[in-house]
């Protein structure tokens, strides 16, 4: 196992290195999705981000227990506490019971991850599966002192917790400026102080999703399911808690507040934040109409995009940034990242044909193989692994094309790396992997016609027919090179 | 809408016309798996009888909601309260979180019923996420003087319920015998009777799976879960519920007494038992090694069979039987429904390729298509369907091959009908339709191109070309027809 994994800790600010709690195993919990309409792609980025950080560890050896929730009640619509449940809403609006809802999109998260060939977490609990455990520790919260019923409500008070502990050194914030810069409480709140969030919420006589409390039927609030089902699975220290960056404030900041009200002790030990999806440069939003969905990506069924790019390119050209940069997505970056990924796919294809020599290796294999390591024990940098492995891959079709050589040993473990970072820790698939057979050998067999009849409109000057035959198949994802040897295509 | 949908229901031992309490709705709960090892055939025997319950209920115009629920603990190993939890128990034979195994059987169960083609649930609930409901359920029942605690456990006083009541109207047992032929209880049990039954169990220290309760910390028994969850999702009194037969008694017996204990009202209106799946005759079990798992069905990696069935020849072969039947699973059995479900695929491939004449059918296709609905109709009679839809391929057949005449109307009305029994009461694919979704679109792709340059090439007279398309298609299996609005073309 290397040891020498370096994370950059949110909490901290900066990179440190990875110790887990118990040696060999790890503990990691993701905030997952809220389950009332389709997976949006940015969610798709985070989910992704975790799952290679997921695989690498695994990778490395680690035993690692992965907790990533269902949020399927209690997520407020409104700025903070004062809304309904948003699922509660969705099932009125299209009169089906909530459950249905949170079933339909569930399924269409777990179908949009399994394409983007992301490994299921260890456990997936619901928030509406751990009701006992959320009020069990509202009580406990209420016991310290740090929260107060007003109404069948009970809620946290962050300005008495931050007397005693500190509340903001997630985000950084300064409970002061917090206090200073907020509106006053319009009177219709039960709310001491607008910082203060529900713990737990009465539910008016409408709302449908409800259980019964101490304090009145209703539902927990949203920040609590976290805190409740990370203790539950994975203690209360645990290695890793991870999430889109846009949750660091409030709601993990709110994570550590009720966690350590009650056990006095700092939660996690790394927090890990995984950045934004833009698209053409602004913020994906389905208010302004600058989004896209998983599957409007994948069929090509979307104004924004000219052709379909599949999961596997999707999750190539996400990989190909760092989880806490901010990824763009737009035609050219896609279509770069299309070639990329090709390349790539026929670099891993190559090498179980490729022919061992008796001389020594033209290439460091040993030295590359430290250096992917590297890259990935530098906070899981991607980009810069995928980078070495282009270095492979150029050295592969130069043993290919006879220009350079490979020793036996060598090859072996050459194949094993790139297979291992491609398969396992990128958790990249070839096309190859799924293809009908039958359907394939009739494709292959219309390309090969199609290359004919262009091999002779070339050579007739016919370039309007050429012309018409590379256009039309490159938007079919077929990829035409001119040699001259001939005309050969690429299916992707 | 047909009217005429007769069922079985094993409440009352006959055939009953089946009136929804909510005109045009149907409330539908089936006992769903326990999680804790790789789903059994003969479990999915079960599923697959209610998924085509369910799919023909819709094909009727309903609008069903589908309640299955995960048993993902509190089902008690032995005899019937004094186990241990089956899932923590493995659970510590594995040393992993009990919720580990869940999600890993959990992810096996849904694989495996996708691979069978059985439509999900528009409601899945789980027996840890109703913990709040359970113990809400408990205290009516006490409330209503039907159960007692004993050292932190709750049961269900089964004498007493009897009293006022009726215990065994579903499996039309006795009370009195029940209670003539069991054993004294020994002194270790906290029941008064040995007919009582676990709502709810004190957990012993070192049980894992646990929850707080005004009892004790413990966890629900198994049979009060379904009652809670088909309340909540469903109602207090519903259309259909499921099941195994196996399930009868005591479980579903339990149900109902749970239920009537706090409505005092008949909770289910249709109570439906599917069959049992034998091997070679006998029993299947895993201690006797008279067993055979799913994926080692479609993978031909068992002992038992000389070659792999895939997903839709088990489903098919499952359905050629009637629910309430046993199917006896067997080597020549699964090669004669394989023989079988190819001829059926064919005749519905065909269906396409069938030319219409003026003349009238040689067919009665309305008639044909009563009797199909007829079938179904008679208790979701499958087996007598599937002889309809085979008297309907050998027409087709017959028509293909010239010795039968079809009339473009009944043509339209029979593609529609076979493909409507086919594909959605039935629940069965053709194996094209798991292809590659994207190489048929990209061998479509090509092939449109193909037929664009072959059209210009007949349209400038350069009939070597236009042949050279034809020819090369041909010898994959791609036929090209002219007509006078163009080329178009078949991939077989």
């Amino acid at each position: 196992m290397e040891q020498k994994l370096v994370v950059y800790n949110s909490l901290k600010g900066e990179k440190e290195s990875f110790k887990p709690i118990n040696k060999d195993h790890v503990g990691m919990y993701v905030c997952g999705p809220t389950v009332y309409s389709n997976v949006h792609l940015g969610n798709c980025r985070t989910f992704i981000s975790f799952d290679l950080i997921f695989r690498y560890l695994q990778y490395l050896g680690y035993k690692v227990r992965y907790v990533r929730n269902i949020t399927d009640a209690g997520h407020l619509e409104n700025d903070a506490d004062e809304g309904e449940d948003r699922i509660a809403k969705k099932a009125r609006l299209e009169s089906i019971e909530p459950m249905e809802v949170v079933q339909r999109y569930t399924i269409d998260f777990r179908d949009t991850m399994a394409k983007f060939n992301a490994l299921p977490p260890s456990i997936e609990p619901t928030a509406t599966g751990h009701v006992v455990e959320q009020i069990e520790f509202i009580k406990k919260i209420l016991d310290q002192g740090y929260a107060y019923e007003v109404n069948g409500s009970v809620y946290f008070d962050v300005l008495k917790f931050n007397k005693d502990m500190s509340y903001g050194k997630l985000s950084r914030r300064n409970i002061e400026e917090l206090v200073h810069n907020s509106r006053a409480l319009d009177g219709q709140s039960d709310k001491r102080n607008p910082q203060d969030f529900a713990l737990w919420k009465k539910a008016e006589p409408k709302h449908i999703m409800r259980w019964p409390s101490p304090w009145s039927d209703g539902f927990p609030g949203w920040h609590l399911e976290c805190t409740a089902m990370s203790t539950k699975y994975l203690g209360t220290q645990f290695d890793i808690h991870g999430g889109g960056m846009d949750l660091k404030f409030p709601h993990h900041e709110c994570e550590i507040a009720q966690a350590e009200a009650v056990n006095k002790k700092n939660p996690v030990n790394y927090w890990l934040h995984a950045n934004m999806l833009t698209l053409n440069g602004k913020k994906m939003a389905k208010s302004t109409g600058n989004n896209i969905l998983p599957y409007e990506m994948f069929s090509g069924e979307n104004s924004i995009l000219k052709k379909s790019f599949s999961p596997m390119v999707t999750r190539f050209f996400m990989l190909q940034a760092h989880y806490r940069s901010i990824v763009d997505l737009s035609q050219s970056a896609l279509e770069a990242s299309e070639k990329g990924f090709n390349r790539l796919v026929e670099g891993i294809l190559m090498l179980d044909q490729l022919v061992a020599s008796d001389s020594s290796s033209d290439f460091n294999i040993g030295e590359w193989n430290k250096n992917c390591y590297s890259a990935m024990n530098d906070d899981f940098n991607s980009p810069s692994l995928i980078a070495y492995l282009f270095d492979a891959v150029k050295y592969i079709n130069a043993v290919s094309s006879g220009l350079k050589k490979i020793s036996s040993e060598d090859l072996e473990s050459l194949s094993k790396s790139m297979k291992g970072f491609f398969y396992e820790v990128l958790g990249l698939l070839t096309p190859e992997k799924d293809k009908n057979e039958n359907e394939s050998k009739q494709l292959i067999g219309t390309l090969e016609l199609l290359m004919t009849l262009r091999d002779k409109a070339r050579a007739d000057k016919d370039f309007k027919t050429s012309d018409l035959i590379r256009n039309s198949l490159e938007k079919i994802q077929i990829q035409i090179n001119d040699t001259e040897e001939g005309t050969s295509f690429k299916v992707y």
